[in-house]
């Protein structure tokens, strides 16, 4: 193994074990200081090494979105929520044939969902625990109709061998900087907290309200009826999480390690990393040009991209790379960006220490 | 194996046999019309299995950006042009180390890749070939000095283990319509026969000029220099390659298979492609929004994202998918969504009839 990251082809992703060790720590603290239930979202770093680190700091369980992602997490833990609407008799299938050891929710918002995983369920003889999903303002899945709602949970009760767990919701559509989230998170509380009092008037009330995300991670706790969270990216945070403040710059512990290949066109640097390593996320919620940014320099970003190609805008500053230097990008959206990737490498400053492979990236389909 | 496409999990890409093998046609004749080399660029399908198909129509030879891209094409081919700065050692030595029975060639812009590249070949005992890269207006890689471009060249000749074997640019700017292409490829002309009269002035006559794009790929030959066009998109196409008309909506022979999981927010349907399963690559030099339309339905377009949702506006349209259904969805960059994938499903009409793993994606680090 290269004993440096000077010795590493690049692209390249490398975790600051240190760093990540400190985001896992204070999640899970944070969970403690409010008597939450976490329950990471996986879909950040699709691998178990991660996992097993959260579970073993307290996590009541894993979230994950696909059906890889919950086979692979299946291995590490026996209580699953697959966040995602069970639809396709292929997807149903594979969902109720996981692990018998491991309890399995899902989350959904229509009768095809609810009828598709119950019958995947009977024919696997397993019982699988239902979410109702609901849209609190996102406005991609979800019920916003409590009517409705309330009775797809009738339907989940109705059906052997499904169990009514609760209701979920995304409040992904929260994403100013946490110290002006105030008034978005009443409005969310409020309309959380009427929810669950129409579950409870209907004789439904909910045990498990399941939310959360990065962003609003550190004020889940003004979520009055949230019983457990699935924060993702807060493992290794990114660009979009420090400048929306939910972390700060020195919390980014992923960064893709590029070198420098060409300085033949004037004003600007090119790196090997492109949208092949990088991803074409913009910044969303917050300012900021570029995909992506270098951890030292995060005035220097990166402006434009080709596949392979990472353009450096350096009319800003005075700083010139020569071709061979390394540098390291902070991904605007991490999470898409892990998901290019086969292996990570773990490291302690500029010293490789440890690798592990991105074992739940991509589908694994069974043909 | 599955028999129709109804029986697949989902979201996964599929591959209309016949357009592909009608678009391999299509490019092949159009090269030995005008008598000029095709040496396809994998990164688009990143498969020896299309590579073999490009081979037996009459390609001289393979383009490739990775090293993996270039180990994974030595198996199927014995001419391999890496055209991507050779820096970094790590990267250098593992193009010298490619099976000997291939011819090699880098295209590089810079002492520093040249000293690279030298030092490899020189350590690995073998010739590389060395094409000049020239920028010509693209602004990303390359030198538009002359006086430098042929002192690199003169550098390359003066090194025992490296050939000087042409010139190669990237016509990545000319995004217009094939029809009013015109102009800037008069403009590129030009530029490129002062090159090659420069060169041939400084007694370094280039006897490879290297060029071509897809959306160039039918006027080539009116770049009067050209001997050999390096098309990457043209075995799949997909939408902007459409919307610039260098192929039919047709030709579309690539397209990512999606289910519909939630119609539950009025105005749209939730798909389960999104950002991990689409990219997120805007429409360029062309009108359009979204990142990806719908192959039967090219009106509807995948309109925002998440990781795993992919949302179709239907706002304008009367047409209303329920929950379970498949759609086709053409993506709007398929080079980057191949990257995404592991498997390609070949079908015809909506039969499956072959697979074949996506053999280059990734790094493949030896770590």
């Amino acid at each position: 193994m290269p004993q440096t990251l000077a010795d590493l082809e690049t692209p390249i992703p490398v975790v600051d074990l240190d760093r990540l060790a400190r985001n896992l720590d204070r999640a899970a603290g944070y969970a403690t200081a409010h008597g939450l239930s976490l329950r990471p979202h996986v879909k950040t770093h699709k691998s178990p090494v991660i996992a097993r680190q959260q579970l073993d700091r307290g996590a009541v369980g894993l979230t994950c979105a696909t059906t890889h992602e919950a086979e692979v997490m299946s291995e590490v833990c026996d209580d699953i929520l697959v966040a995602y609407p069970p639809v396709g008799a292929p997807r149903a299938r594979r969902i109720a044939r996981l692990p018998t050891h491991a309890r399995v929710t899902v989350a959904l918002d229509s009768t095809a969902a609810l009828q598709a995983i119950a019958a995947a369920a009977k024919d696997e003889r397993r019982e699988i625990g239902v979410y109702v999903e609901l849209d609190l303002g996102m406005r991609r899945v979800g019920l916003s109709n409590l009517d409705a709602a309330i009775a797809l949970a009738r339907e989940a009760i109705g059906r052997p061998h499904l169990r009514f767990d609760g209701i979920a919701f995304y409040p992904g559509h929260v994403r100013e900087p946490v110290a002006r989230q105030a008034k978005s998170l009443a409005t969310l509380d409020a309309a959380l907290s009427a929810a669950v009092e129409a579950f409870t008037r209907a004789g439904l009330r909910p045990t498990t309200v399941s939310g959360g995300s990065t962003p609003t991670l550190w004020r889940t706790h003004e979520l009055s009826a949230v019983t457990e969270f699935r924060p993702g990216t807060y493992v290794y945070n990114d660009r979009t999480t420090a400048s929306i403040e939910a972390c700060a710059w020195d919390d980014c512990a992923f960064t893709v390690l590029a070198t420098v290949v060409s300085t033949a066109v004037p004003g600007q640097a090119v790196i090997d990393a492109g949208t092949k390593a990088l991803g074409r996320e913009p910044m969303r919620g917050a300012e900021g040009e570029g995909f992506g940014a270098l951890l030292d320099r995060p005035d220097v970003v990166v402006a434009r991209m080709s596949e392979e190609h990472g353009v450096l805008d350096l009319s800003a500053t005075s700083w010139r790379p020569e071709v061979g230097q390394q540098v390291r990008v902070v991904p605007n959206h991490v999470c898409v960006v892990v998901h290019l990737n086969d292996v990570i490498i773990g490291a302690r400053g500029d010293v490789v220490a440890t690798t592990w492979p991105v074992t739940a990236r991509g589908r694994a389909f069974d043909l």
